[in-house]
């Protein structure tokens, strides 16, 4: 189902990372549901969560848990959002933490809770308390494929990438997960990722890495503008392959590697968005700002009439134009916007372009990844983001069954 | 297929405004397609239009025309948009005027061309121009029904209306006709709608009332958030009745029922939406301002992930939170949220309400009409905005023919 994009093979271990999967029967039957995350003492850890006013309880919990110390767990269960679930909600995220704590004889802040699944249900209690010794006992830093498989929802394929890097001529790890298909337009972070790496980076650096990477990865794709009440985001830096990240140099290789896995997870789970035959990008260029390149992009991808255009293969470019033509730009002068569908141009300064021929944008349409290119004429800023079509299977995933 | 709307019967003649259409074949055969309309010199008009940047060759034209003199006829064509044309565009519809002037003696300026149906093709002006004749001399009174069908495109059913009230004990009459199904997210206006009255008001009186009432009923409405290039609304008072509106008593009346005249024509535009299954109104209440109101129904109406379970008439009210969460409201305090499904309340004070069950939300969602109620506890402000649900049918309306 997934555009161009296939389960990942091996994932590497990152030394200082440890993973355990169950199946707790949250919602899900004969399969894993529950992963735990554990981390060496010396690992720091950056997040990024939604920001959704009606974010969920384990979000409250995770983001008061960083701020108090550092994280050595993390508990994440799919099937079930813990979301809109009020003061009881909240409370089995804390009661979550205080039994991984008593386990491994931390203080319950020194465990993050993380959620994906339906919104508004009660998570049970019981059901994660009596999997944590058993999550303790097969800890293995080898299991990041089956974690990748626990956190799934509506995903159809395991989202996971690997990537070594020589610095200072020492060999430094990076692996990530995530999940994700559907209540898709991350702000701030997307569903739920978690990347690893052996580097040592301290926290702060490390959060700064985060943020301007998210924004070009995480908080650059949508499937359906529905931004989640569970969004995290979460990158450890384990320290134990001995390379100190600091200074410029090794910072940039470093910065450039893990720009790599997070727009790989990205656009992996846009390969597998809900009902998606096409891969999107959207590239807006000349634009007066990057905030009004986004806006723009932004506008054409949640547009129902062009996402249902894509998955005909229609090249009705029209419907981009009207999607352009109503995007919050100040003074948008048509006469200097260019249309391109791939490489063939369709509208230049505003008028249909005469060598266009609709032959030629039904064939760039029949392919399953397809570049929309749009420039403003306004001034020297662009932006990128990805997106898939909407399709008979989206509604029926979204209205058939709840999600 | 409408929800709760089926075609007027009789729409009552407004003296001053005469009527013709005809086949003209521009996409559509063995239907009419375009229509002539008449005003009595003494008629005042007043429109707005579409804020899309790329607006349509006829808007440019009409806008241009309206400023330069009083309109004394209105040419519609239904099936070609005549958007994205560029400056060919822009000439058709310069010589569709003008041919309509020359047949009436009048200066082209006196005409205002409109359009609807695809976007991005050209419109053969010698469709239009073989047809003038016949439209001129089939012009009459009793033709509001055959035009409100002559203007239709992916619309199910005619929508029109009249309306009758004494004011200072003469009769005055409003009739309206609009069009519109998809590409629905007004901004000013609608898609295309006419209304005539045979009262007489004041232009710039006339344009008073026309963007007040616009404002709370063809700019309360959405289907899929994309605004159109050619909406239009056009409001004519032809002065035949000889009452004057002008003093506050009248004017109340007048606008009360004019009102009431476009509201019903913008919900009929709903009801017939792509592929509706239910008619959704959305009301927002105790908003810090109006426009805090608006942005938080707009942003819950423009939720595919909302829109799919009300077709699937299922309560998955964590869909709405989510919405309402990431709506741009500023420092939303979630414990004075309230939702409420039609009469029953599922969230008190950002809690789930401990007396909802799925059953009653169930039952709610089984009717075709449903009233989602969302309370922000923020300040006095409230906005009431219509929509449709997503549906199979939508998906396929816009991927399976180019509309």
């Amino acid at each position: 189902m997934a555009v161009g994009l296939s389960a990942p093979g091996a994932l590497l271990p990152v030394p200082g990372i440890k993973l355990a999967t169950a199946a707790a029967g949250i919602r899900y039957q004969d399969r894993d549901d529950l992963v735990l995350i554990a981390l060496t003492e010396s690992t720091s850890t950056a997040a990024v969560f939604t920001q959704n006013a009606f974010c969920a309880a384990p979000v409250i919990t995770a983001k008061k848990h960083l701020h108090e110390t550092s994280p050595r767990f993390l508990l994440i269960n799919s099937g079930n959002a813990n979301a809109g679930t009020g003061r009881a909600g909240l409370e089995i995220a804390q009661l979550s933490c205080r039994a991984v704590a008593k386990e491994a004889s931390v203080t319950p802040a020194a465990v993050l809770p993380f959620s994906t699944g339906v919104i508004g249900e009660q998570l049970l209690i019981e059901k994660i308390n009596r999997n944590i010794p058993a999550l303790f006992s097969s800890l293995n830093k080898s299991n990041w494929l089956s974690a990748a498989q626990a956190i799934m929802t509506t995903d159809t394929v395991a989202k996971g990438i690997s990537r070594q890097v020589e610095i200072d001529g020492k060999k430094v790890t990076i692996t990530g997960i995530a999940k994700g298909s559907g209540m898709i337009c991350p702000d701030m972070a997307t569903m739920l990722a978690f990347v690893a790496t052996d580097a040592a980076v301290e926290k702060k650096l490390l959060q700064t890495c985060l943020q301007e990477i998210v924004g070009k990865s995480f908080n650059s794709i949508t499937v359906d503008g529905d931004t989640s009440t569970n969004d995290a985001c979460v990158l450890m830096a384990s320290g134990m392959s001995e390379i100190q990240i600091k200074d410029d140099a090794a910072l940039e290789i470093f910065k450039q590697v893990l720009a790599e896995v997070f727009i790989f997870l990205a656009q992996a789970i846009i390969r597998d968005a809900e009902g998606a035959t096409k891969f999107i990008t959207i590239q807006v260029e000349s634009a007066l700002n990057k905030n009004e390149a986004r806006e723009v992009a932004y506008t054409v991808a949640h547009s129902p009439l062009v996402k249902t255009a894509l998955f005909a293969s229609d090249p009705n470019w029209g419907r981009v134009l009207a999607a352009v033509g109503r995007a919050p730009v100040d003074q948008l002068d048509i006469a200097k916007v260019d249309f391109n569908l791939g490489d063939i141009c369709v509208i230049r300064g505003g008028e249909p372009a005469p060598d266009y021929t609709e032959e030629k944008g039904q064939e760039i349409l029949q392919e399953d990844e397809v570049l929309l290119r749009i420039s403003l004429g306004r001034g020297p800023e662009s932006a990128t983001i990805w997106t898939s079509d909407l399709s008979h299977e989206y509604v029926s995933i979204n209205a058939d069954y709840r999600s």
